[in-house]
């Protein structure tokens, strides 16, 4: 038996983006500037942020007209004004609006603020999560697949959010190509021989976890990052599948 | 500007353990032969039911008193009467009792069953969650401080859990010594020069959900896993401070 081991490195020298862009394209020419070409195998976690501005998904302030339920919420809580009314306009229910603006977003995220943020977005800009984040990761890697002539890769599109229970942030996957959101650990023996009734687990959201300290959350240049080792399967279930149907989630 | 490289691997050939064991001498010997000592910086992720195993933390079935609320609950969702008894037990608070057991523990966290599980346990037998994880991880830190002349090494106790919104488990971080809870990107720049507000990023959660592919949730026998290259601080905070305050946690 040989120890797995994984390898997690950044792709230097992506160049910030401030409208549409090809980040197949920029990938491969700066993993071939820093003599890392990709390899069959490879999962490439990158930064939502970066998939949005290529996309069009950036929103200026000067263009944001705001209702009275944005200011209204807004200033109960001391919140910005702009970044409520996006929030709202990209969420189809909104869950919780104390010290929090918890919504269910237009695809499907439970998450704060519809994921709308400001930091790293052009100067008076808002930066949206992308419309369909699992079809812009299948976008992503077809075109990877085409350029490089490899069979296997991963893209998982990545967000840094809150969670309920516990304090602090955590990079997650909101989206993900070539690669299951989930392994299942069903019918594997334990230790001691016994069969696991049941054992899920997101593996894209613990894969998008590793990769943030070596992607940071300020001005590192550094959105996009190649695991390497990890030994992942396709399936059915992506990025769409990992946020808990509402009949299912009995803590709202 | 040089990229940041971070390596995962498993600590191979540490032995089943079914009673008292000094995991820090366990570790040791096992690094020794497959010739990986551990290095300054290094962050070792240990899966809790090796800890938990290792004090005791393991009760037999056959010493299980059930109480009339156990059988209750068990009786009602389907769930196994001796698991909830000790659930039960390990817990200062029930949070949720359909379909899930979600209790507050004594030690604080928020989680399923109380984290109690059978799942690598010997036969007949429950794992509870250590009784205090940041100690047990101090405990083993400064044992392997002490063997080995090093001066800087992390130790995170896992556990893989459940979350509220999102499908699939994810290991996370229950307890940790040698390395802060919490990264703060406060007071950092963006890509565009900004000061960034507020950015809390719960570190050993990430490290823990790194560290989970290559442990494994079945039999593998690698409870131990290396991170290597992460480049981490210390801090006042560690597992305990993670749990949201009950007078935070809006979710309950």
């Amino acid at each position: 038996m040989s120890a797995k081991k994984v390898k997690v490195f950044a792709v230097l020298g992506i160049p910030v983006i401030d409208g549409p862009a090809d980040i197949a394209e920029l990938l491969i020419s700066a993993l071939s500037r820093q003599k890392t070409p990709l390899r069959d195998g490879d999962a490439l976690v990158i930064s939502h942020t970066l998939v949005s501005k290529a996309e069009g998904r950036v929103v200026d302030q000067k263009d944001i007209q705001l209702s009275e339920k944005a200011k209204d919420l807004a200033g109960r809580n001391g919140f910005d004004p702009f970044q409520v009314e996006l929030a709202l306009r990209e969420s189809r229910e909104v869950l919780r609006t104390e010290r929090v603006l918890i919504t269910e977003t237009l695809y499907g995220l439970v998450c704060n603020f519809s994921g709308v943020d400001h930091s790293n977005a052009p100067a008076g800009g808002y930066v949206l999560l992308p419309l369909n984040p699992d079809a812009s990761a299948q976008r992503i890697r077809e075109s990877l697949l085409h350029r490089t002539g490899l069979h296997k890769l991963a893209v998982i599109i990545s967000d840094t959010q809150g969670r309920p229970w516990r304090k602090g942030s955590v990079n997650l996957a909101i989206g993900c190509a070539g690669i299951s959101a989930f392994k299942f650990n069903k019918g594997k023996t334990d230790l001691y021989g016994r069969v696991i009734e049941r054992s899920t687990v997101c593996q894209v959201d613990e894969i998008a976890a590793a990769a943030e300290h070596v992607m940071g959350e300020a001005g590192e240049g550094t959105p996009v990052i190649v695991i390497r080792g990890y030994g992942y399967e396709d399936g059915s279930e992506h990025g769409r599948d990992i946020p808990r149907p509402k009949t299912e989630d009995i803590f709202r």
